[in-house]
């Protein structure tokens, strides 16, 4: 099983500053985690800035991966550009939030444009958000 | 580790209609899965149409379960006593929907009251949300 | 032919305030009345004020009726279970009410919830509304 | 008894298009079905597209009718005119429509100007909608 | 000075109903009344139901008309091709109203999609909303 | 006939800038002209721009005025307490605005807190909102 | 005097959490101090976290109380069944809350669907609020 | 090749005034024009100001035309019944509108009722619009 | 215990009109009233009409009062100056309305700008909300 | 004639996926097939999923190309800076739709930021929108 | 070159109470420190906490000041009045704040009715806010 | 003291169209200009129309830059992922703008979802606007 891991804006800087909403945990230490818990499984961890390059890495899954965990960040609330992307591929997505977006103050967090064209979404867990996501894709399959 | 799950309105009756949205699997089939897959955990099951009785079972888990994995159903929509009833017990709840709210037409099934004082929400996995919700006490607890 | 007529909340209490609005019938007056004008009718008569039990009454018609004459009152209006109950049986459900809601002040009273899950909606004639439904699952019937 | 049945802009076309909206049976067929099960009832049968001959015609029955059975097809959602010609008339006006409008994908369709100053409403029957109408003239002059 | 002063839908039904917001004066009566009190102008009366006469009239008053008094009733809160009618012509229009829209329950009496491109609007005066809108125009042309 | 000419903020500075929407004339000319032509009425002039005095000018008119004529200028907007004013005294009140509210770019200059507890409102005549004002109350009062 | 203290869900752990909130008294203290200070009233103590229980004690007080002191805690915001319940009664409603709803950050806590129908409104003095209740039946009876 | 040219209110107007919005030419000199350049499609050109007879000349083109280039002007943002009668034929229609609507500045002129059952709409680009419209009927069908 | 009993706009008006919505009781009336029930209190009376005035009497409450029952009448719905010159002196504020703010027609009067800031708000008891703001304070202090 | 026809996200897609909505043809197969249709155009053709490219693609057209044909995709629903760099450019740009924006359920689709700055749009011809662009391009510079 | 300093209600208590989101400066603090800093300007330091001396102050510096820089507080939310005085003069205004608007949680604390008319906003810098208004004046003058 | 003046999408533009709205400098002027200004600052000076390289920036200036000034252009309305770099820096960061965002026509110019989290907003200013952020810049560090 081949899953792409799609991190998108500022993830880069995880567990640097406000780890009261997002954790201790670094990128590296997630992926690293991720694994060692599941050796089974073949990983590709990709972490971008940019809304087009989220999306080419999105369209260039179609028959390399098995299922995509996508934590959108911040393009989460903005972009129909993604949303639109996971719509023109075949491969399952799984959107990850490592906060509990129903607990964030501004409304505009609550809304998410990706999530209607995703398989399901996992949010408030931390790191255990991503670890959910893939338990998902081995389940679903076995 | 003793975890109630705790199904909503309308949950009992799963399995025999709208199967395209919710899925084939009765509420015994998912406890079933859910008890064989998991023998370490100590499972209360319940299910009731009535908002009252669902705050009652959520504020008797206070000393009694380490954790509540909750599908409010509809009153996910409607009920701000279920959110003070979560609000009011130390029980970490996690709140789980077996179809993607945010892929449902009507748009009051976007808003959920109860997701803003649960720890985390799971959508969209059928009966799955339940085994990822089990997933993360058990991984927290570790 | 079976016909289940469900009453929700305060509906007990018909005839004796709020004539102005809702009539001088009380809710037995209406009963005797349908029963002696549909005698080829098998009537069944339920009052409640619990959300919770009108679903359960809604989930048990099922291979018990052929048609619920429904006026969930209050409920109408905020009661996404109701809703949800409506779309789990297989039974047509007719909703009433005694009032026209399109000319009660309050703004929340012209919403319906449970409206856009019933075969139809009969508002506005006093206790006539319940006839006329009656009327509509005799006629279909023939 | 006279009443007059007043349609709206587009329903001389019933039964040509949109079947499964609105039903097999064309106007001219309700019309004959009408007189047909009420030989006891007067009727007066117009359809017209254009707003400003429904309101003549409605401002007309006075004095002329005993009640008015009205659709006012897409004249509902926007006709404050028909509104005001309602309330500007001492006959009973039942609105009427084939479809159950809180059923409509359209938002725009669940809005009536029209509802607020009829008698009442009755919605989603088909054209069974008409009869029941009729059936509440009747039982109401008893 | 020739005026033209033009009337909405239902407008021909003044002073028969409704008296206690639209007054006790017929159409005529203040059509005579405006001839007595101002002899030295020359007035065209006209009344219409129809939207498409009333965009008409407006056209037509082009190099005929010194100013139009308009009421267009219902039309004043949905007719954006009156608006766009007006807009067309250069003849000064002054918006009249019997009743004081702002005191009206009904939001939707309270939008003036006509008042925006009139010269001014004159509201709640009753039958001397029209005398008023007349003396606006024997003064500014003095 | 005793007529109270109430202005409120800014309105002092009549003639002086944005002549392009509100005229040339100064306060001091209107006031002069008007007491021209109308020789037999009574005038009271005032001008603030203390929402307080205002108030209070209203108020002591009980008893002291036949009429009200009001410019509230911003206050027209703002202004819940200039509306209660209103509602407590007898005086009748015409409400007049020199520029015509609907055709402002401001979607705030649309809405008038106090024309809905006003007799009328005249809008859009520039200095001959205040003509129309006095007239109004010449003619009610004959 | 007959006095009904209702008390709506989640009240029966009221004391034991969120006490920065709703103060450190328990309701078996607030009642205890109730009947301590006013021994000259005869109380009745119900909570209940059931919506039906609550419109069914409502009713039941016709003819039983002279006043009651209702807190419907969460159902204020969404309960039109227990406003339909409080119009349906005519024994005077004081309704009352601990916290002050208009300090809460939650946008939902500041709706309040039965304040509407009830005598009035005392919110935000703790315990003192149930006094405040009794205090104004006490002074209005007397 | 029968195309069906028809034109909303005050559209007879064109060339007229507001030429800054509509441009120079003239209803007349739009339809010389697209014979001149479309010799080869049998062109019929109605404009009227009636919605009622707007709709009715879209019902005959039934069986008659092979598309229709609609404008349908101020009707565009108010009429469903329009809208119905275009979904109640097989023609299939193409919305054209001089103006770029998107460019317009009252909020109203930005919502078509009529576009969204309309084949596509062209917006902006003056009298070539309607060029357009042929345009794609011609490539259409080739 | 010393406190200010701080009325707003037009309540000197009190007891003169709108009776059936404020009371027959004049603002004396109920001064009066209030030193005679309560005359261990200090009371300062204070009515203004002006915005700016009363917050002025809020701020030089500092130091000098012991508490402060506000009426801010029509401000309440308005005036975030008067909310923040709450919000900027330490004397605890109890806001008091004659009627149940709930039960006015005008949405406006359902906001009040001032309560959030304020201890805690009393609505809909006639004098009695004066009375049982001054209770609170007694049994606070007690 | 230099026409630059520039495409936004997701659009390199075209014909592999959705095909119900976008139609079967690949952007090669548009772009070979205008440029066979419009062999005296010198067409340029760019495809990006980035918005900062597509930006800098529209600034560098200034001076290079007679007119863009800009189909924004997702972008048109969402980015300000595209409206921006068309704004600051003098080259004119059709905005065109593969599909009808007005048809699509997701409402946030119905909005283009982009549109109100473009000479004007085509929208739902599937190719041939690009087609008509073009035309447009050609008739006007003839 | 002379510049009033003008400040809103309640800035008279600055430095005072809410130091954690106003700062520990007093606005005699800020004044001196503004004299000391730019000797060459002839300050005017007004506060008032009446909207309708601040709307005569600004309508006095009419010849009399090259800038002001006005800190509207309060009214910066709420007046319309002061928008049109600093409209109705010509001397240039540039607004500031002490806190940075768009962090406040209140959301009328984001709407600026008074910044639509002035030069600039300068927000969020506490007493610099004053000197980089200073700044500007300077600046430009030079 | 090292600054980092980063620019957003079209700035680069600055200059050469729009001038009426932006101003005769190009970004090079303004850039020279601070220079001239500061030689006392080290400045760097970034332009980029691709959001994904601005949080780059914002991102890369932690440890390398005393302060931010930032100009988000377009990406001010539209861009969660700018804000959220903005939170994920300690740098301080002030928003400027040349152009007054309260004037601007289009409503969703008024909207900063970047301000909230900034230091604090400069806007209006033109070119100045750079200037006053490194004066607060120098000012607080002294």
């Amino acid at each position: 099983m081949k899953i792409l891991v799609l991190n998108g804006p500022n993830l880069n800087l995880l567990g640097e500053r406000e780890t009261e909403i997002y954790g201790e945990d670094s990128l590296v230490d997630i992926n690293f985690s991720l694994e060692d818990t599941y050796p089974e499984v073949d990983f590709t961890f990709i972490q971008s800035n940019s809304e087009g390059d989220l999306i080419t890495w999105i369209q260039n899954s179609e028959g390399e991966n098995d299922g995509i965990v996508l934590n959108p960040a911040a393009y989460t609330h903005t972009s129909v550009a993604i949303r639109d992307a996971i719509s023109s591929v075949s491969v399952p997505v799984v959107e990850v939030h490592l906060s509990n977006l129903f607990k964030r103050e501004e409304s505009f967090r609550q809304l998410s444009l990706t999530a209607g064209v995703s398989k399901g979404v996992i949010s408030g867990f931390g790191k255990f958000s991503y670890f959910l996501a893939v338990e998902f894709f081995l389940r679903e399959s076995s």
